[in-house]
């Protein structure tokens, strides 16, 4: 019985881990090429701009790729909270000389939906990776329907067996200290998932991946805070069928991470993230900084999923124009060992490839 | 060049983690005479009484025990804070019957000094241990005098660089996972050790390790969600040079864990753990119960360690009276397996040993 990743054609149980915002069909094209699985971050990209990334990796020759999109269920703007959200960054928008009459309320992140579907369906992509559970069961069944190889994350135990239960191929245990956006998606929250003990009880990697390879049937890839062969090791030991690593490319060539995001991915304070609400709506690991001090890092006021981003943008802006990244979401995950300015994508493959200890598909 | 455990003649680089409340120097003899390095908590016993645990390992043929104590710095009583922290617990004194007034101020906990120094000269203890740093210059030369192995705790690369440069002979990685007080004890932290960024900031065992390892030349024990040999292997991959576990013993015989905390380690809820300070003011993680949810699991009115104890103390005992544990600290770490109640202490050794792959003393 071949494994998970020999029947996808991968040299190694690797995926470079899809991450929007720093990434586009580049490092998911150098990702593939070095043996790994690449991934096209889709969650802010609209149709055409994800066909053209697609045709893009198909050009360069790359048969398999993971599509990830988001599948959250968005809830209708609410005036009066965006307004308290406002009120509460104010105090910034003089700072900066902004208008905050002209700050808009919007969602920055749409789920998976009919239009992204004919875009995936047309290419036949390999893999479709979803993030907040899976979208409804006839979006999932089309997708399934040309056998395309699904997989979504789980942060618990419970997560894990409800993703198998509702079609699932692979499960990644996404341990505490992965970057960006938790995937949690069941549990009696009131939807911000920030309640403190939610926050604080989520488990690390080391707990997660051997409850969740105990829990289930499928493959079971291992994220967060892996960034060299150790990590990768370590993860396989734990009853790991793969491994997804996401911040240990951000400094890659052929990311497209923001000179001030680069800057503090190299800083004194790189080790130091936390789980922040304030950027999008729900918690997402990023180093600690200016914003994340001063309103959060957990703030109560930030609107829903994915309407914070909207009033925290002009921020970012013109902070950034002044080299400033005290204001952007700084996504990275916990981790281990210390960044590498210049590493290609392919260099970092190899690194954590040799995690596996020479067992190509192992 | 031997290992630290072979130099201390261990069959195994495994400490039985000192856990003070659920653990006497019977667990502590049931480890050591299963081949790992047993040990005794003196942070909450007289002298005398310590005197007695250290004759009964001597008498059971134990030549190597760890003996670890507390080293806070412990702070006045502030009469406010405490009439503060009484009001905060007012209801559940009227719920149980209690009469407030009676409630007293004191710390539960004394850090090491003289008179506990006297009795582990008069054995030689040959490893000594520390919880929050280590204890003043003149106290540790006196420790070191006799050529104990004097090991500490740290949470960050700058806290396991302080103990290497202060006298430490080793160095415990503890990652977040770790049931019981995070050993945190520097930064420009209150005091309390409780800010939103510092607690969800802590490093996972996953990515502390080997930053660790990386910083320091002392050996590195791996600490926090190691719970079975996946564990075990995991943290030698990530290049622990040992593995401390606590958690994993405390449903054996040979622990005094109470009922209640028996029962809630076995129980739905165990993977449902988190930091909290309101047992004794700093922070430890414990499974969320009741007064955790109600008042916590952080709360800003809790007096400074270790002095949250005393106001708890008439509630847990009046609940625990009634078999609830809803006002108990059920210290429990994350962990990625299951309890295994009935089994022995060398059992749980013996388990845990596998994961070092046969090779005693590795």
């Amino acid at each position: 019985m071949s494994t998970w990743s020999e029947a996808l054609g991968l040299a190694w149980p690797l995926i470079q881990a899809p991450m929007a915002g720093v990434q586009d069909h580049r490092l998911a094209i150098a990702a593939a090429k070095a043996g790994g699985l690449g991934s096209i971050p889709a969650a802010m990209l609209a149709p055409l701009a994800l066909r053209d990334q697609l045709q893009a990796a198909q050009d360069a020759g790359v048969e398999c790729v993971n599509v990830n999109f988001f599948c959250h269920r968005p809830v209708p703007l609410d005036a009066q909270r965006h307004a308290t959200w406002r009120a509460r960054l104010a105090p910034y928008y003089r700072e900066f000389g902004l208008d905050a009459s002209l700050v808009g309320a919007s969602a920055s992140r749409e789920p998976f939906g009919p239009e992204s579907l004919a875009v995936i369906r047309d290419f036949r992509a390999r893999v479709v990776s979803f993030h907040f559970g899976l979208p409804e069961p006839a979006l999932l069944e089309a997708v399934k329907r040309w056998g395309a190889f699904v997989i979504s994350s789980a942060t618990t135990v419970e997560e894990a067996r409800w993703l198998e239960a509702h079609g699932a191929d692979a499960v990644i245990a996404q341990g505490v200290e992965a970057g960006g956006h938790r995937g949690v998606f069941l549990g009696d929250d009131d939807g911000s998932w920030t309640g403190a003990v939610t926050l604080a009880g989520q488990l690390s990697t080391f707990a997660l991946v051997p409850l969740v390879v105990d829990a289930v049937k499928l493959p079971v890839i291992a994220a967060g805070g892996i960034a060299d062969a150790r990590g990768v090791a370590a993860a396989m030991a734990l009853g790991a069928a793969g491994v997804q690593a996401g911040t240990a490319f951000l400094l890659a060539p052929e990311a497209t991470t923001s000179a001030v995001h680069r800057a503090a991915l190299q800083g004194e304070g790189a080790n130091e993230t936390t789980l922040t609400n304030i950027f999008t709506g729900r918690p997402a690991r990023g180093i600690v900084n200016r914003v994340m001090r001063e309103v959060g890092p957990i703030c109560a006021d930030a609107p829903p999923f994915a309407q914070s981003t909207a009033a925290v943008a002009p921020l970012r802006a013109a902070a950034e124009a002044r080299g400033d990244g005290g204001f952007s979401p700084l996504w990275s995950g916990q981790r281990g060992c210390p960044y590498r300015n210049g590493e290609t994508a392919a260099e970092v493959m190899s690194r954590l490839a040799a995690g596996f200890g020479g067992r190509p598909g192992s």
